[in-house]
């Protein structure tokens, strides 16, 4: 399927849920860096990728009963000498199947439209006379999700693509690792793998030996034996679609004995968790799923007491896995997360308050066509696990002495990547280093099997 | 001079020129990429980074008196589970001088006080309760222009640190260029260079066979012999500072006759108006010396016929030549450009109306201390070029059978930054290739002799 049939069939499938309301979608515009010349590189709206296509600032597509009309303004003498003719009218009909190209200055003509909130409000404003918001435009909303929660062929190739480059990156990283290097060195060689590629990060890397810092985007220290890199770090394909891919690796080439019993642990939390993603499963039984599998091998290594199902219903493993299973992944690393959790959870759903489970950012059944990680965690997180408050309520069932023994592990986390299929899931990532001996393999430099 | 030292002299230069009004500064806020809660990569305002040192969002300085109070909120303990702890009150003070720090809900006790327009009016508007303006708050902005224009001994060490990453990144985008490799394959080269110091493009990096473009950011085309690259591209310190250099090679390794010609007019334009940069030299006669020397080269070439004088005069040399020599350079790549003209021109002065010279960035009085960059260039721009309507006026001195023969060449230009010092100038990124045989040795890979 091409970017072009795809982007008929999204828009003729957006008019069938949809039919009696015009569209108007906005790109967005460049964002100032230090100055207003200056920008950061453009990335237009998901929502604008998936039915128009075009990664192009200032750019309104309208959608009506499955056509779609540009507005823009091709360029003048004077910007063509700066910035060459780009691309005809021609060109934009035949690669991204615009029905229609209008000048932006016909955008008024347009009434009764609805849309979706940007980031940056007043641009719309501005552009379309409205800031739309998700009362007034939920019903749009809500198409846009039933549609984009499916991944049709074409986004499935896109996000097979993204997964591919981001195994290489990391397979880069664990090659260019040795103690002395400093974060940034390992950095940019996955960087490589990318940049080659034309490809861009979906998020900002973490490259860390402090995996424990759960948002840590410096890469200050140097590396040294005994640390174990935590990188997370995903690619974006040139339409714009992601991967989100987390693995752990020692800086000597091996892992300590602590590091290794709970690597071993997350990894069978994390291995039991893809084993039970197919469709009409629960996410968020997976997600209770790995928690258990967790909890109950740190309480094989002593670190917890109790009955597994106990400790989970109490929230005691949250203590070292804080955050949720996984999400949602397409054009957004966090797909469609601008739009709250209206995508993330199912009708009739919402948040738990309980500390952990409130992180989970997926709570739906899962169908063929949803992309989704699967990343379970175990972090030492001082601001807890040193503060005696924290771990009162669960004075019957940690040991704080056994926990300070693993104070050296700081954060591990594996991530994959992984597409629903009807007759159980797809990995969007293969053939990465996962288990003890090939990570150590990679990082050291000896052949590593392929997996898939 | 160390950072901290360097912001306490600022701080009482400016209070100097300011004695009566406290000062506001504000770092900006992280920019949304495709939804809020995924952002790039955070760059302070130049203007707090000038005065405060510290590139983080969301915080405000006061500067009175030569103190510097800065209004921050310490995490809370929510935010150092998900962020860490960050630096300590102590650290802060140490790092960046800070006579007081407070939190953000004093801010509104300010009163009376002036600051500088930031790109995101809103947030400003939030933060402050007002948006500056350039009228309101001119005396404010004059003082720092006064100031950021005389670079002091910390500013030169970064400017120094830039260029030498860039020269590194320059030398190994020459070294992977080779037929059948992509633009993206030798920018990731470059960027490599840049990332393993933890160091981000102070702009957007131009690396493209077709240079005639001139703010042409893609780089998705295949390289193949008699292809030249023509690669702008700067690193940014840690700390902020720019460099900004542009270099041209040749894929193959070797230039082809018509690209020799052109390439040692435009060197040579180069080297002669990097001669006459010293201090009390009017930046705008240097401009108008390289171009008459590059109108000498095309008429030696026999593309323009007259006497230079007159050519320039008439802006014969704009057909091929369209932008200015060059600009400011310090924290910003053009530096201080969110002031407008008000940097860059010296007061009452303004832009010419004339087609190429409109586009000179700089009208100023070298002084020492002042950095600025030396590029001119040669563009075979169709738009211009091909349309008979705008050679019409040079029908008596230009020669459109032997510049058709020339269009081949594409874009040439060659960039170096200069300090402005008592003795003359200093070259911040010395050691780069630049002759035509410097630059074929550093793509062919044969040891290159280091000039400086």
């Amino acid at each position: 399927m091409t970017i072009s049939q795809a982007l008929r069939l999204r828009r003729s499938l957006l008019a069938e849920r949809l039919p009696n309301r015009p569209v108007l979608l906005f790109s967005g515009r460049e964002r100032a860096r230090n100055y207003p010349g200056n920008s950061y590189p453009f990335r237009a709206s998901s929502h604008f990728l998936y039915f128009a296509g075009w990664n192009h600032p200032g750019l309104t597509v309208l959608l009506e009963g499955g056509r779609a009309v540009l507005f823009y303004d091709f360029p003048e003498s004077e910007d063509v000498v700066w910035h060459g003719s780009g691309l005809s009218e021609q060109e934009l009909k035949a690669r991204f199947a615009f029905d229609e190209i209008r000048p932006s200055s016909r955008l008024s003509e347009v009434q009764g439209a609805t849309s979706l909130p940007l980031a940056e409000a007043a641009e719309q404003l501005e552009v379309m006379g409205r800031v739309p918001d998700l009362t007034e435009d939920r019903e749009l909303a809500e198409a846009v999700v039933f549609l984009r929660l499916d991944h049709d062929a074409c986004a499935q190739q896109q996000l097979r693509q993204a997964g591919r480059a981001t195994v290489q990156a990391h397979r880069a990283g664990m090659a260019a690792t040795r103690r002395g290097a400093t974060e940034w060195q390992v950095r940019a060689a996955m960087d490589f793998e990318l940049i080659q590629h034309g490809m861009p990060h979906s998020y900002q890397p973490i490259v860390t030996r402090d995996g424990q810092v759960l948002h840590n985007n410096a890469h200050e220290n140097t590396l040294i034996d005994g640390d174990m890199i935590l990188a997370d770090f995903g690619a974006e394909t040139l339409e714009g679609w992601a991967a989100d891919v987390t693995r752990c690796w020692p800086v000597s080439g091996r892992f300590s004995q602590r590091q290794r019993e709970i690597y071993q642990v997350v990894l069978k939390a994390q291995q039991e968790a893809i084993k039970a993603v197919k469709p009409w499963a629960e996410f968020r039984h997976i997600h209770l799923l790995a928690a258990r599998v967790l909890t109950e091998g740190l309480i094989d290594l002593g670190l917890l007491v109790g009955k597994p199902d106990d400790l989970v219903e109490r929230g005691a493993h949250a203590l070292f896995f804080v955050h949720g299973l996984g999400h949602l992944l397409g054009l957004d690393v966090h797909d469609m997360e601008d739009l709250g959790d209206l995508a993330g959870y199912a009708e009739g759903r919402h948040r738990s308050p309980q500390f952990g489970l409130c992180y989970l950012r997926l709570d739906r059944t899962l169908k063929p066509g949803m992309a989704v990680t699967i990343e379970p965690g175990f972090y030492w997180i001082d601001r807890l696990l040193d503060d005696p408050e924290v771990l009162k309520p669960f004075a019957d069932c940690v040991r704080p002495d056994v926990i300070q023994a693993y104070r050296e592990v700081k954060g591990i986390r594996i991530e994959d990547d992984l597409l629903v299929t009807e007759q159980g899931h797809e990995n969007l990532t293969p053939g990465l280093p996962t288990t003890l001996e090939e990570v150590e393999r990679a990082v050291t430099g000896a052949v590593t099997a392929s997996r898939s």
